[in-house]
């Protein structure tokens, strides 16, 4: 019943799925789902409930204490990625949590072990000095957000496309080393050509290439 | 009529807004706005249309000739979550194109914007040479799409929450220096400890801290 409900809010949202609809999905009666779930919201609920315990369970098959914790973060957010790809508990529940302001979002449920690996990582070096724990975080937040953004564009209409996960390693990859130039520079590799500010160093201050500066 | 029907979606989703809902919002009667917009997809497509327009006209009030163009996607990228926390036509749009996968999506309407001038950073020698414009292109869609979701959790329960643009920054700036050690360590910054796999090399492989190598 769960299973049924899980995917049913996952493919019309929470407004648009009625228990009725579940109901017959599940080969159950109205009554016999009504007898566990008296309201379409204790139903969402659980199926959010299901959503978390599935995350929780994958990710704790993930973390040991030999994987350095930045690596264990990488690690973590593309095993969200592969269960956003095959359980639909978890899509159910990210769309719900969307849908459902008020109710316990899945972000909530492993966004505090990141936090701790990511502090871990800071103490450890290995972050930059100048880039808080909790900015990154926020970038995983971010990141988990485009994945599974990508992945509903994709369900939608392009089924041939690459999975959320291959991507978000390409991603990754980006946000490990930066986008910009100038540090690669630093480095002694030499560009075809040279953009405005290239003369002033690479440091805490804005970054040369685009002027943006870490913010608070 | 647009501007009452955009509220309505975005606040409801498409399957949950009816046309009498919009009608009685608006103050029209039904007949008036069924005779513009026969059906609630008509009306659907023509608020999503609305949120590109507002988008377009938008970023092209910024894009000069003389502003480096990383620099230029970023401003760019900005606006845009400055105009999904301004304009419910905006918001709309993107929750639209969610919620309606065959319809025309808001971000094709303005990452073929992004993407040339991702390619012009990168033959500016704005970008890494390691890092292609098509990468950095997917990196922009999952922040843009993680400012969204931030914004909806935001809206959701959390009123007194940091704006999604100020957020961004600081999520672009990791992005662009990068948030891994190795770089900085090679630059001479010493860091209180070391972790496992600091005696390799960076440059092209994978991130010895991470091990996480670019794919494709």
């Amino acid at each position: 019943m769960i299973k049924a409900a899980a995917e049913e809010f996952d493919r019309h949202g929470y407004d648009a799925t009625s228990v009725a609809r579940i109901s017959a999905v599940a080969g159950l009666s109205i009554g016999a789902v009504a007898f566990h779930f008296p309201s379409k919201a204790q139903l969402a609920d659980a199926v959010q409930q299901e959503g978390r315990s599935v995350t929780l369970a994958a990710l704790s098959r993930l973390a040991t204490d030999s994987t350095p914790p930045l690596r264990l973060v990488i690690d973590l957010t593309l095993e969200l990625a592969r269960l956003m790809e095959e359980e639909p508990s978890v899509r159910s529940a990210i769309r719900l949590a969307r849908e459902r302001p008020d109710a316990e979002s899945w972000s909530d449920a492993w966004l505090p072990m990141v936090r701790g690996l990511l502090d871990r990582a800071y103490e450890d070096g290995q972050l930059r000095t100048d880039t808080l724990p909790a900015d990154v975080t926020m970038l995983v937040e971010h990141l988990t957000s485009g994945a599974e953004a990508y992945l509903r564009r994709r369900m939608g209409s392009h089924p041939a496309f690459e999975s959320a996960v291959a991507q978000l390693k390409r991603v990754w990859y980006l946000a490990l080393v930066g986008v910009s130039a100038d540090e690669a520079l630093l480095l002694g590799r030499p560009r075809p050509t040279t953009g405005p500010g290239r003369e002033q160093q690479a440091g805490s201050g804005p970054d040369p290439a685009t002027g943006v500066k870490p913010v608070g």
